[in-house]
């Protein structure tokens, strides 16, 4: 089975490898009547954007998004939004057949499960597909106008000082290596509420749907492992008349429902796999090769997560607010 | 909307409230003609149980499960296995209704979200549901008898030699307090081409499956957020012809697919929010009140929750053999 | 796999066979907050039950349903409700183990697909499975109460004069033969605007609900296969101001939409196929022998098969009142 | 909610408006290495396609499909498959803001559900999105080459009699009125075993995807309603040893499982409800108007529905064979 949706109310499928004609997907269950331009999700697609800086990579798109259903006279209709970015620069022809399996990347998983895969530049594991989830975020963001979400770069390659960041990339990328990031996401105005016993928590939907994005290993909700390292006294929120507390220690979730307070969620980025420095490897015929990436690469894949960790965030938040909309009335 | 089901094609659909006459469950799209008998799903059981050791809780629960369908001559049908286990030692007229909201608990959330809620030990979000989860997951493990799942706990209170979590929690009990934990689980056995690109990840579903875990706050893959601190040169698992791995960072995803490598998930468990140490808090009425939980107390959750995060992972890994079958024949 | 749930927000998932120790299910996803007695759903399963009468079948169930969580003095909390009914009148010595395949059952079917089966009385392929159908039925009509939904026989062996149904249904009875059924459902005070398109249009999702009851080999809505047989002009709904209608052709849907009309659907039950009159066929050794049904048997399916119908279309309208509030607000 | 997708291993979701720039589709869960072109797929829409002859809409429509993902060297990778086909005769601008609800579409129903609709041409309602499902399943047939499916009209205005069909068309058309048609499918080789009880039942299945073609109001099985006014031994399929049966009242189904007979669907469409004849309506501001189509219409879109029957009737199989293999193996 492959399974290229994500929510259940408000839901996004995706399609699209990275060297085909396009990617896109489709927004369905999008409430009737908001206003969206192509304009305002053309904002959250450029700031993911690549070949803006020398940390990121090269690659040459404009992406830009085409919205082509669900939308008449500039509302949204209810009807599912369709979503097709082309792939401009895309380059099919530069894939060698006998390249090495790159570890910490899919070839070699695809292909043990497919049996073959599309290698052109990753295929469908992709990060370039990360572009769609900005796009549906853009959308998602409109149906939640109380909620405000932003991430951020906290952490690079160990490093939470953001003034030593930029002679640490300089020098990763000197030396052919990469470094891993974590990015920290807040929602605020999110009411409580929200999420759904047991099986559908939403720090648990949260988990899923940044665990989900290229890279990530790890997902904290609030004070995350470190509430495994305090005391029960230390890691409670006391409570006080008029919906207030006096921590945020659950990152805004308690018992798997919003409680009012802003939801905060951590992730681990893991350093970019393609580096210039070998790695040992094998290729499609399992013989031993050497892997490494030529030119240009992009020393760290987090700083374009922050943009993608925003829409998963928002995509959640959007379904969840309809779901429990749907329930409670 | 409350969603308390778990899976794709093996199915968890969960009920039951912690002082309600029973909690049960069914477990649904299991393949025909495994042997199963309820001594097998007891031995599970067991393990998980309350009441066995100072260090949980008192609660005195036997934990008898019953199947009440889907077996026939000891083997499964292919029909839904229903799960039925008597709640023996509730006692729902313990509850004053004029009671705080336990920091740190679902208590309030479940009031704002549905207006009221079955206050009586938690009612639904009490982790007593998590027996179900037990259950389940030893029925999982009949699906994948090529899978070895083992989670254990490697952190307690901070602290990872296991000769000093004794003293750790018998000071916290003393002391009215709690800590928190961490489990490690790992998967043995499972091939590679078990997962789903892009939004059913096998990295994903582990994450959801465990963050909606009680008392989770973190799950991570393999390095998990130490991947973060790595540079890529370090992160890196070298491939060998064979199928072999120089490391494995990764934890035994890449691309959402397993690699044949043991699959690895950390999860942190906070510290209990049920703690003899007052917390300020509020009741259903909005008053100031000071909330804090009489007579004995289980000071560390997370002992209790390596079973749960064995039958989580089981039932994810037990699943996605089933879809990879699906697609892939 | 094997798909035991039904809905989308509103879900209902059953388990048990016929001759197990019980049958039951739980309704996930209904809204808070509403009063809900055992009594209430009992009322409803007293109308399905056999055993009342000589047109039905002669086992004598008292089908006692029992709620066992969900509720909290007197209402629905928003968490699951689990029904439990036990079988009380359940025979599984009965069951000789080369018994003839009976014709129009599943029991080849089920061996074929999964090897073996629980043979005792049907096992899960029961209609007695329809009683938690019609105890869940009981408690959407609680989520619709602007709903009015009637259910009733218009058709017995092609006749459609009930003074002479009697007669026929004792002369089939007689010659140890059964006879099919015509069943009509109505539900009036469906407001405009509930549905789904394109696949979970309002129709789509009644027909594949009642397509699932036991011995149903035909849905219509509306006008139906007569809709063939008129002229477009013949067909048209003529709408006039204040959103009525000249007609109901439609059914009350329309573009898969509620229209505010009554919403009309007709079900065809085969006759029963527990016949004494014998009937060619082979047992699981695949040698032929010859099926026929001892003891006294039920005449007509279709005789019961009407609050099962009503049931279902109120689990249809209940979620989709559900969705519709879920997205639209 | 808006529901766009279908099946549960094989999905197709669609989206697209009739008169928007392009109308489109994804199917995810294609088992990976089946060799798959767009020529293949253009078969089976041209097939389908307006203005071939005087009996369909004289709409221009080349429905020339792209296949934008999923495929590398002309071969199925297991991901996303993405349709697209442009709307090359899209006359946006023909739509007059006052026009009256057209009786028997979905014109009222969707500004009831979601108080605006885009209105050019039947927007998302349209019959023009019917493409995409022949499109989809045409890569259905290729998940089950076992299995040759094929519909056809098996009665105009209710006449069986091929030979005066098109008298009876020609002078319905002359009248500016319209027929109703039935178009029975067959999909032979299909093995036993496929199907799932009991919510997914092959033929409650089959039923929803039936009745939710536009214009559909009924859907039978085998005998269907006929089956309603047979007498049990007159119905009764007498089963031989190796797997053969004396006859197929039963459609190829039993207990929702397929028999290894031939699966046997019968669907009743509607007149078409765009006629020149008036009939009485209301605008968007419940003003009493006539409604009546002006030039050229399509006297009998069962015609035209006999292809899109067949691609849902392959989708369904598709899928349950893949859900079978999964469960069973």
């Amino acid at each position: 089975m492959s399974i290229n949706s994500f929510g259940h109310l408000l839901r996004l499928s995706t399609w699209g490898e990275s060297h085909g004609p396009a990617i896109g997907g489709m927004v369905d269950g999008c409430p009737p009547g908001i206003e969206l331009a192509e304009e305002w999700i053309q904002r959250f697609l450029d700031l993911r954007r690549p070949g803006t800086g020398r940390n990121v990579s090269p690659r040459q798109e404009p992406d830009r998004v085409r919205i082509l259903s669900g939308i008449f006279e500039g509302r949204t209709t209810g009807t599912p939004i369709a979503l097709v970015i082309d792939n401009v620069d895309a380059r099919p022809a530069d894939y060698p057949k006998d390249a090495p399996y790159r570890p910490g990347h899919a070839d070699q998983a695809y292909d043990l499960k497919y049996g073959f895969r599309d290698p052109r530049g990753g295929g469908r594991a992709s990060a370039r597909e990360t572009a769609v989830r900005v796009a549906a975020g853009a959308i998602a963001r409109l149906v939640i106008p109380e909620v405000r979400i932003e991430a951020r770069v906290v952490e690079i390659g160990g490093e939470r000082d953001e003034a030593r960041w930029e002679a640490l990339l300089d020098e990763a990328r000197s030396a052919g290596d990469s470094l891993g990031a974590i990015v920290e996401c807040v929602a605020e105005g999110v009411p409580p509420g929200w999420g759904a016993p047991l099986y559908a928590k939403l720090d648990a939907e949260l988990a899923s749907a940044c665990m989900g994005i290229n890279a990530v290993k790890g997902v904290e909700i609030g004070e995350g492992f470190g509430a495994a390292r305090l005391r029960g006294s230390e890691n409670a929120d006391g409570m006080r008349p008029g919906g207030r507390f006096d921590s945020n220690h659950s990152g805004g979730v308690s018992g798997g429902i919003s409680t009012g307070q802003p939801v905060v969620v951590r992730v681990a980025f893991k350093p970019t796999s393609s580096i210039r420095i070998a790695v040992p490897s094998v290729n499609a015929a399992d013989e031993p090769v050497e892997a490494s990436t030529r030119g240009r690469h992009d020393p760290c894949v987090g700083i374009r997560g922050a943009p993608v960790v925003e829409a998963m965030v928002a995509l959640v938040l959007a379904d969840h607010k309809l779901l429990h909309r749907g329930q409670c009335g």
